[in-house]
């Protein structure tokens, strides 16, 4: 599929382009380490375990799931992070081909066994090592691979992000990372995550995962407020599938090495360009998930406007970027805007029917309730010929907007599902 | 695909057996009409326009689609039953080939027009006639179509009940007719119903509709519960794709003709046979709409117990039923239970992980949290290779349980709607 193709060349020449080179500031202070320990099937010398090893006074934030079947990793971020308010990271180990979901206790013991190993190994508490593993649900997680394979990791460190992006994928095309510089009180800050997931959610080889650090002088909790704003408009307004995994998660921690005095709290206004700079680091690290979709051809923006809240028109526009009839629609290239009405409809939002105007690209397809008398379906469908497709509605109740994004839904990805373990 | 064919065979051979002939009481004073108007394409010298008639004093319930965009039919209709509290019915005309959605007040003034026409002809009040048109969304429906087919229509009715079913059919692959007999003080009593749908909800050739007759002594407002109740087992508990139509409509009208005392109210028990008889024709066309299923290979029963309440029970049966990487497994015979516990998990009810018991037909997945010990993927594969596939959880936390019917998602659903207009 040229798309992926495409985001692969585009993803590694922007890695280089923005010269995220290994001397960065930002990267002194983080210290990568990856290995093959034996969890997945040997391939093409791919790793499947992560180190990512920070010092002492890091401070660390976490967004997760909602499943309520939550992988044992989840389960032990989320008390790590409830424990103190002042919660500090010393470690996060990742490792791909296994998901330690729905592993009962044998699932948390392994968790408990990599921890103990990991912070003795450290000297550090037990808290401030955090984990996240992604794969196959439902088989145990042996933690001798693990501890075998972090025992075994080389001393030198490596500080290759992209190779650290690798290590975590699964049914991923190609790695994701992102990068930013930003100012606080004139002090250069460094921003960078790695990400990994192509079907949202494909619980079983797909799950979402993010790591993303900087050095700003930031505390937990301010890190944790950061990291809910932006994943509410990156990660939280993007789908595949629909699909939710039992192992989302998206982890934010910093060195705290820039040497600005601490932001104490979220609306600081020396925060104001950090925020711009985090929330396009996440917006970017989310999209190239969507663009890695399962079977996915074509890419999807979907915008809302005119309704009547926030989370009213969040719920419409993922409605429509959910629904599998406007999402083959689209694939087939077909300007069927019955189907985005339809969409709107079932939603169970308020929309007023004689004002909604619903848009395919720039063309404006309805209003007042019925087919635009200007609409004309060459030019919309011209526009869902492009590789990149946008939707856009007003609903006419309100004053509120939401942008979701998403893929199409293709023959790739029954191939991708229907087949994939056996 | 032949569980289509079978099901064709199945749905004609039923209605031979249970001798459903022109001459029963039911249809002595049920006048059937059906035309070819014009609306649709000619093709195969398919009749696209259904008139249904019935004597003074019939009574009317009604059930609609939830959505926010309804069609003009389905606006109507509820005008209709909500402006007195004993309704009545003298007529139904139904339409194939355009829903009369989206179509602003021109659709309200098509509607208005075909009712004043009719209503006059029948010598009968305007809110004694209602409507249904299923076909595509937006485009404008010509009410002179509609009405030089009324008067086309040949003074000499017909009862045939599988031409009606056939008539109001779109990408329906075979006709959905199912008739019961039951006893309302040993009076004997008839039910039948005719229905169509096959994408639950495509919504522009795939609307779900039904309508329901019978001759029981019945006033509307006891028929609406009666409806709403079986309705919710029945209709309300099948999806294909979990979008919803502009137009699903089902009306249950009765004649009243049967000699047995009025029914005066819903816990009448003298209604015991009469309820058990309904519920079980109306779940006999549910179960066809989803056999028709676009691109359906198999007929998927989930099953929920334990759960906190019966909306719980519902809201995770769906979860499970609507999860593209659930469809797509069972698709491809994958005993990919991982997708069953993230369905589970992300349906955001209450669920005890480590009370969870997932069966695939009688084969135990899960126990304790994790997979059972005596599992057997060999098993759970053999049973997903039949063409009625059984998924059941019980989820641990209460005493609560439904049931909801679904078909897999096929390389054929993306073709159909891929391609459907092109």
């Amino acid at each position: 599929m040229w798309l992926k193709k495409l985001t692969i060349n585009y993803s590694v020449l922007y890695f280089m382009q923005k010269k995220l080179h290994p001397k960065q500031a930002i990267l002194d202070s983080i210290r990568l380490s990856t290995i093959f320990s034996g969890i997945k099937q040997p391939f093409q010398n791919k790793d499947d375990l992560l180190l990512i090893e920070l010092d002492t006074n890091s401070s660390i934030g976490g967004v997760f799931t909602k499943s309520l079947t939550a992988s044992a990793p989840v389960i032990h971020c989320k008390n790590n992070l409830k424990s103190s308010k002042s919660s500090s990271v010393r470690a996060i180990v990742v490792n791909s081909g296994n998901a330690n979901a729905f592993t009962g206790y044998l699932g948390d013991r392994t968790v408990e066994n990599i921890i103990e190993f990991l912070s003795k190994k450290l000297n550090c508490e037990t808290n401030e090592i955090y984990t996240a593993s992604t794969g196959v649900i439902g088989e145990i997680l042996n933690p001798e691979l693990i501890i075998n394979g972090l025992k075994k990791m080389s001393s030198e460190h490596q500080t290759n992000w992209l190779k650290a992006a690798d290590t975590i994928r699964t049914t991923d095309t190609f790695s994701k990372v992102s990068s930013r510089k930003c100012f606080i009180d004139n002090i250069e800050i460094d921003i960078i995550g790695i990400a990994k997931g192509s079907g949202m959610i494909a619980p079983d080889m797909a799950t979402m995962l993010g790591f993303v650090f900087t050095n700003a002088n930031i505390p937990s909790d301010v890190l944790q407020l950061l990291l809910e704003h932006a994943n509410e408009k990156s990660f939280n307004s993007i789908t595949v599938d629909s699909d939710t995994s039992t192992s989302d998660s998206v982890l934010f921690a910093s060195t705290r090495k820039a040497s600005h005095i601490e932001i104490e709290n979220y609306s600081d206004n020396r925060l104001r360009n950090f925020k711009k700079s985090l929330d396009s680091l996440m917006l970017e690290l989310a999209k190239l998930i969507v663009k890695d979709g399962e079977g996915a051809s074509k890419f999807i923006t979907v915008n809302i406007s005119g309704a009547s809240s926030k989370k009213a028109a969040k719920k419409i526009a993922f409605s429509i970027a959910n629904s599998p009839l406007v999402k083959t629609a689209i694939a087939g290239e077909d300007a069927n805007w019955g189907r985005i009405v339809m969409a709107i409809g079932k939603s169970g939002e308020r929309a007023d029917r004689d004002k909604i105007k619903i848009y395919i690209g720039d063309e404006l397809v309805t209003d007042k309730g019925m087919k635009a008398k200007t609409y004309s379906e060459t030019n919309a469908t011209k526009h869902l010929k492009e590789k990149e497709v946008t939707i856009s509605a007003d609903v006419g109740v309100g004053r509120f907007h939401a942008t979701v994004y998403t893929c199409d839904l293709t023959h790739e990805y029954i191939n991708i599902n229907a087949d994939y373990r056996s």
